[in-house]
């Protein structure tokens, strides 16, 4: 019923799938990964068959890959990958849903799955951009608003920095924080994603994290330290970071993608009592949080704002778009390497 | 006008003061303290003078040992011990304050010193126990209360772990958790300590610190994790209560005492991230606060509460009362090394 050969083109007679092959040891290689080819699976009374239109890339996927229970469990070897994808329905034998209805759905990476319509969001048939539903309308976007404004709590005149400063979370949050009043330093990877960061984002500035001197400079950009740090990368970002922490900061601890590809501690010496010290004596926040866990039953409050503010152009947000589900392992691998530019979506059919 | 003589008897001519002689490197010793003899200092207009009965002493007062600036300034060399202090009016120049007036001020590690008024609270001039205006009813107890209720949300059911179990904050800590309905485990030092916490403050279980299994004491004691870590203490301890942690568990950061002493990072590997990593996968809450920075506005809603605990039997207080200010240094030396076993507080002179 299965083989591994490749195959381009989404059809409507087989399914192909991206299961989990093996367990990387440090960053993902393309051999963790295998395409496979089913038959289409079977439609049950109650069901509907969903045809994957755009699927979701997203960081927290290389935890799913770990043998090691996180927040949610990891991926079996053999299994398809995990993610939000946004979806026809295709076949249905639910009196919920129509042929030819848009539905955000965990999917995964494969052409086709079968639902039950739990779980299912209806979007507008007609949406303009389904792919946002993925991005700055979806879980990037609640991500960003509720980490930024719940746990941060930016006031005005208070200084904002964010890390992926160009990247679907980033890019938000700086842009949220500029509409709060605050002053907005963005760090991101290259020439390129700053100068968009600061010319079209409207960022107060942007850094280079390849810089060597990233410490000094952004000292130098947060004369008067940082009261909101948004964390999303961690490593030499955060160490910059740490001393320019004001008294009484947050931090929104989101992500920590710089570390997801380590498969060892880093050399000493020990600085978590450093860093706990540092909370203590400057009344810092730090807080994790996953935003569906925790956020989820503010949906609606985020889509109202969020909504308002692209009708008002005062947000931009960029997709980075990779055409064919056959792409989905490189252009992942990519994003842990920071090669996307904007919100990572694959584009597995047509809308 | 000042000798480093000897005085163990607190006199009406003269003042006795413990200056910072030198910075200590790691632990503090002996000769970083200097005892210098002074005239009486003059009462101006507006001014009140000031005689210490009972001086607290506290683990924050190490980090005013150092030259780095933490959330307030060092004590400059030659200068007087800060701490608070109950002490009595002896003379007044101020129509606030009449002789025999009790109030607690600032006024450190000294016989006598004049105040203007500002600053000073009036204590009742009757009042049963002055000293818990250093303990229970005081910093200590304020910042239990806060920390814990605020920052820590203790839910009935939910499993709190404090160290420094027998100590000042540590005891209130645990018997407000108790009274909030909570499961209460303590960790303090050795087994008259371990059985105080159990028996008398009616924690539901009790673990020596010192004991070489520590960790796997802990994890049994903590079936179901632990959702509250009021942390004041750092090192070893943390070690043991980070792989308990439940999701969404929160971490008031009240104190570091095992680390104020070291002078330099302990070695590899670097586990700043990997406490980063674990807040993040478990949606980890960790907050410092500074009591009176942060909760000073809320101190009668805490009186309130702790005077109706402390009048229906409910919170128990321990002090540990040295008497003579000659022996601070000696008393202070052994709060960082835990040898007190109570609230560590000085009877300068006679009430």
């Amino acid at each position: 019923m299965s083989n591994t050969m490749q195959n381009t083109t989404q059809s409507g007679d087989q399914n192909r799938q991206w299961v989990l092959a093996s367990r990387p040891q440090g960053a993902p290689t393309a051999d963790n990964f295998r395409l496979e080819v089913s038959a289409m699976p079977a439609v049950n009374d109650g069901q509907v068959l969903l045809r994957s239109v755009y699927l979701s890339l997203d960081p927290y996927m290389r935890g799913r890959m770990n043998d090691a229970k996180s927040y949610a469990e990891p991926v079996a070897l053999g299994e398809v990958m995990v993610g939000a994808s946004v979806c026809r329905v295709v076949e249905s034998k639910n009196s919920a849903y129509s042929v030819g209805d848009l539905v955000l759905s965990f999917g995964g990476w494969q052409d086709y799955h079968v639902s039950d319509g739990i779980g299912l969001m209806a979007l507008p048939a007609d949406m303009a951009r389904p792919s946002y539903a993925l991005g700055v309308l979806g879980m990037p976007g609640l991500t960003a608003y509720m980490g930024l404004l719940d746990i941060g709590d930016p006031q005005p005149g208070e200084t904002v920095v964010v890390a992926a400063a160009s990247g679907a979370v980033g890019s938000l949050v700086g842009q949220i924080a500029k509409l709060k009043g605050c002053k907005v330093i963005g760090i991101a990877g290259g020439d390129e994603k700053c100068r968009y960061v600061r010319d079209t984002l409207g960022f107060d500035a942007c850094i280079d994290h390849k810089a060597a001197d990233l410490a000094s400079q952004l000292a130098s950009a947060c004369g008067e330290g940082i009261d909101v740090y948004f964390e999303n990368v961690g490593g030499k970002v955060f160490d910059a970071v740490l001393p320019l922490l004001n008294p009484k900061a947050r931090i929104p601890l989101c992500g920590l993608i710089s570390q997801y590809n380590a498969s060892e501690l880093p050399a000493g010496p020990d600085r978590l009592g450093l860093l706990m010290g540092n909370l203590l004596v400057k009344k810092i926040k730090m807080q994790g949080f996953i935003v569906f866990d925790d956020y989820g039953h503010r949906y609606n409050e985020f889509m109202q704002a969020m909504v308002a503010w692209l009708q008002q152009g005062k947000i931009q947000f960029r997709e980075d778009i990779v055409d064919g589900l056959e792409k989905s392992p490189e252009a992942f691998i990519g994003l842990l390497e920071g090669k996307n530019f904007g919100k990572l979506v694959v584009q597995v059919g047509a809308e």
